[in-house]
């Protein structure tokens, strides 16, 4: 029977410090043991000084997860750092299925400290492109079936979500924003408004508006979330908005 | 030719004023003038003393953001509050609706400053349910035709997305959600995890894990967010997991 700590996975938000919450800040404070990584680590090391750190490469998601759940089995205090939303495609997940397969009596207690994710970033940045029904894809097949990716990305054309593509593109990754546009294209015009945030809310941070249309041409790489208008958003001014009809309602 | 000031529409979060971000928290400090619904008003009243506070009730989005503009085309620094994130069905929207609307010579400036949405809090209280893919659904037809929000449940059905649902509930709306649920169930099996969260981060919260099958029963309201899984999504000690397929992989 061993002494049980607690793993906190904890989201930093999109990096810029103003917009990670007080909660994430006092609850990093609390933990003894500081796991994530090393990229998104730097981001807080001001935070973390003098704390236990483990720093560890991208790709190695589950290392860090079992790395975290291992230092609470000893008791300790654990953080589990998540760049944007650990709930949303984040390390909450990873945590909480590498502790569904421990043993009952061997669990730690995990909680997840919410984060603005590049959802919520690149719609801020944008105006408005998310008052209406929204789908969130990510296009990265490493993991997931492309065809189920392709239903999806039909499914959500057709039934006029506006859509939110996540991993649009990496150095391996490369056709699969033209494929994603020709299936939305089925359903939508050329001209749809699209807006293409590319490290929101860092010193590198770029806003362009396209349309769909264009969007295959666009720069587009794997820290860009590219938002897809419905049929009724707008471009007005390079920002996004789409109507939910209050505005017009008599 | 007026002097322009600027609209800052500045999301909240869920309540809890820990998840409110410092950048909200040092934009209302330098508004001059506050607009928003009086019940989220009260809940910064002592982040708003001695400036100019319109209150509003519920239901007049629109007034509210004519005023912010209006004040804006004074010259002054205008803050539109809103609960959550404004731009996830929320104030930004109708701010740059109307903004649209008004002479391009006369627009102020209207800045978004992201928040954690009703979506961030509620996954972040069940584990992780948004691990992949997902569409987020309004259930209320007060704007948006009935018929619409079908054809969207059953695309976000059949496409195996997780869906969340918001608004599932009112007093005048009390057939939509099990609506929603026969739709979903047409594709979804009745033994689906579904996680409920209702006033996440406030005081009276409660989280509470069911099935799709007996989702039709559950409390629910207007202050409630509906998650409801995907085919791979897993119950286990009252969270839920939907898993990437990192754990699994090789």
């Amino acid at each position: 029977m061993t002494r049980s700590g607690v793993v906190h996975v904890i989201g930093i938000g999109p990096g810029e410090r103003s917009l990670m919450t007080p909660r994430a800040c006092e609850i990093l404070a609390r933990c003894e043991v500081i796991v994530g990584y090393s990229g998104y680590l730097a981001l807080i090391a001001d935070l973390t000084a003098g704390k236990d750190t483990y720093a560890l490469p991208l790709g190695e998601e589950v290392g860090r997860a079992r790395l975290a759940l291992d230092q609470a089995r000893r008791g300790r205090t654990v953080g589990v750092v998540s760049s944007g939303d650990p709930g949303i495609y984040g390390m909450a997940g990873v945590v909480l299925e590498l502790l569904e397969g421990l043993p009952e009596a061997d669990r730690p207690e995990v909680l997840v400290v919410p984060g603005l994710s590049a959802v919520n970033a690149a719609a801020a940045l944008l105006g408005a492109p998310l008052g209406h029904d929204f789908a969130v894809i990510s296009l990265s097949d490493l993991l997931t079936p492309w065809e189920l990716i392709e239903k999806r990305l039909s499914a959500a054309a057709a039934a006029d979500f506006v859509v939110v593509l996540l991993n649009p593109k990496s150095r391996q990754r490369t056709w699969q924003l033209g494929r994603a546009c020709d299936l939305i294209l089925c359903q939508r015009a050329g001209e749809t408004p699209v807006g293409i945030v590319r490290n929101a809310y860092r010193p590198e941070q770029a806003v362009e508006v396209t349309t769909l249309g264009q969007l295959p041409a666009a720069a587009v790489d794997m820290f860009t979330t590219v938002i897809v208008g419905n049929s009724q958003t707008r471009c007005f001014q390079s920002r996004l908005v789409t109507p939910r009809g209050i505005v017009r309602s008599p």
